[in-house]
């Protein structure tokens, strides 16, 4: 728009220049203030924010990663900025995966490797992300399009193609191997696959991809009446894969086609869709950044605001032949594991401070409490004018001595007396 | 844009019908041509969605609220279109605000009023909602500019200002209580304030507001370190209220700004604010169309997937006068409400179908159980080996009897024998 507009004012200098009537002048002058206003209006309107080349914590308005950076300044984050390192493919850019998309753009991921076949139409506005003037549009562009203009720094990559098609497979994989982003990087081209699907076939089709290439990766669903929805982290032979505990409608062979009728559509929600997406995000980023806890399974139950979690070992009987060998390879991984795990805890203990504080302003000293007495009802006494109802195990059990001569083995001395008195009768 | 485009087209055919000389209708013909396709350009980009009257539930592409009605057939709510009848406050636009109001926008919501007295900065970038090319915007004109484009059937006012002042207050009162929206309204003119304030003066502001007003409101938050967040709905009289149990720095007076330190910023994410926004406007919806429990509190912790409730009571001693007021009427309230709540109970209970079953295809009869003996160790017996290692309380407190007079008074034809030996000797 802005070259078009360019030339249209040269066109109208060219205008006047061969015009030799000065009286057409100034409807020329009048056309020229309009063409300037014209292009006014689409500046204001295009202001791109410029790329940034290192991620700064410096606190200014004009900064878009002050509250990011300052998740170290909070302790919660080690080092913010490798985030640019990380690749995180998006599988399906529906209702989930285009706020994903959205999320992690804002949070300044390094690359997004986005894949949909389908189009933007006006029945996807009752969720978040795409606007109504980009219905028509392919999801992966409009996609695109609104993600670089939030963030220029992320690198963007779309493909516009169905993953459960031959070819489109074989680019999929293709495009996940593609280590041009980061050549150094171990395993496959990117760090993290997210799907986001609306159904189980596609589903099967990442989880085939990511057990052959040994890719760690979490899943994202939401049900059909719209109020519950779930995320999964599925790592290739140490949690279960998609295949090892299927839903009914994989493991029977049905093909869920079928199961839609026409003219019915499932419900959707805003709210349970951005929940589903920050909490599979939120993950993501626990996983890349190393901080809290990666959940391996997280339920949401919107009516009784539920959060179920579980974990899922492999199922050694899973259909999934990639998996099998997966779950191999890492039981017989497990020695080395063990023995990193030990090294590391033992670089560890040997990093421990010996001296915490070496000045001591205040003289606090340490107390011995090993030699104090702890009085307490534990003991066995119990509060003022409180009784036992039943006797302890211990008194029960003891062999019932009478009552004469307990007391008489107490005193010796009185012992000894009447020991004399019956000499003496 | 539009009506400088059309001005330039009859400001260019003007000039053609004033030149003589048709050497220079070349140059006019491609300038034409060139405002034309800046129309098309332009027309592509501002394409509006037509206002909806009634919403349909109809399954098509280009239906906006197809997904939305479909939560009545799914069985989740009773009747969805009513969305349209309801006002909802949303008081601060920033990271969880401006996603409630989309959220809620993309719902069909029938009127949102917004209060912020903010502008855009590059530095909320890290948050949904806002886009770069806004910065410098009030949030309130830019929330303004990007709702109407997403559903102009929502019916959109903005409040720049902020309410923690005098002027401001006076406004936020006056405009809650306008009901131009809906005439035959209970109450105030809103159904619902939502608080998306980062502050406690502003929170303090809302509480006051909504306990002179016996307004339900929801209160929202998210922590400093960016890894924490809750809701929480506040009932005047019914449930505490936010001056009923005051963090500490409210409790004690302190001013919060001298808290914040020059230079400093709070973290914050994406994700966090997504998933508070979510489960606030999730808590709206089921309060507003009745379906699901609406959660009294809910709280989010990022780094563990933790998701704590809680209920929260009045507290007698409130430092709010109003508080306390409402408090007072909800206790003398009670009579009715018992009485309603009894009303409506036996109305259900009338309503309950006598037969459930008219035909018995299968010849099913109910058992009557009541004489079945039912045989567990709860009655006192312990299964084969095993012995109690302590007598039972009962047994314990009876006076202790000689085993030989228990079986004497068992046996009387056996006394009797005794007696006649007796009398023998």
């Amino acid at each position: 728009m802005e070259a078009e507009l360019k030339n249209l004012l040269s066109d109208l200098h060219a205008l006047e220049d061969s015009l030799r009537d000065p009286t057409h002048h100034s409807l020329i002058d009048k056309m020229r203030s309009r063409v300037e206003r014209l292009s006014v209006m689409e500046n204001s309107r295009v202001v791109q924010r410029v790329k940034i080349k290192d991620m700064s914590a410096e606190v200014v308005d004009s900064n878009p990663y002050s509250r990011l950076m300052a998740l170290q300044r909070m302790g919660i984050v080690d080092n913010y900025e490798r985030i640019r390192e990380f690749s995180v493919a998006i599988v399906g850019i529906g209702g989930v995966g285009s706020v994903a998309a959205e999320m992690l753009t804002r949070c300044g991921i390094g690359r997004l490797l986005l894949y949909d076949y389908d189009k933007v139409e006006l029945a996807n506005m009752n969720r978040l992300f795409f606007r109504p003037e980009q219905a028509g549009m392919t999801k992966t562009d409009a996609a695109v399009q609104t993600l670089s203009d939030i963030n220029p720094d992320v690198v963007l990559e779309s493909y516009t193609l169905n993953i459960t098609t031959v070819q489109g497979f074989e680019t999929f994989m293709s495009s996940l191997n593609n280590k041009s982003f980061r050549p150094d990087k171990e395993g496959s081209g990117v760090d993290l696959v997210l799907s986001c699907v609306d159904n189980y076939e596609a589903r099967m089709v990442v989880n085939q991809a990511c057990n052959e290439l040994s890719q760690t990766w979490m899943e994202s669903g939401v049900s059909e009446n719209a109020v519950s929805g779930h995320i999964q982290l599925l790592v290739p032979g140490e949690t279960a894969c998609f295949a090892c505990a299927p839903p009914l409608v994989v493991a029977s062979g049905v093909d869920e086609r079928t199961l839609k009728r026409e003219g019915v559509c499932a419900a959707s929600l805003p709210t349970t869709m951005g929940v589903v997406a920050g909490l599979l995000v939120q993950n993501t980023l626990k996983y890349l950044l190393k901080f809290g806890n990666v959940t391996p399974y997280l339920g949401y139950n919107a009516l009784k605001d539920f959060f179920p979690t579980m974990e899922m070992k492999p199922n050694p009987q899973c259909s999934n032949a990639a998996c099998l060998e997966k779950q191999k390879e890492y039981a017989l991984a497990k020695p080395a594991r063990d023995a990193a795990a030990r090294a590391k805890m033992e670089v560890e203990i040997s990093l421990e401070p010996e001296c915490l504080h070496e000045d001591n302003d205040w003289n606090i000293s340490v107390v011995d409490d090993s030699d104090v007495q702890v009085s307490s009802t534990s003991s066995g006494a119990l509060p003022e004018g409180l009784v036992f109802e039943l006797p302890s195990a211990d008194e029960f059990q003891k062999p019932s001595v009478s009552e004469e001569t307990t007391n008489t083995v107490d005193d010796l001395e009185d012992l000894r007396r009447q020991l004399e008195a019956l000499n003496a009768d």
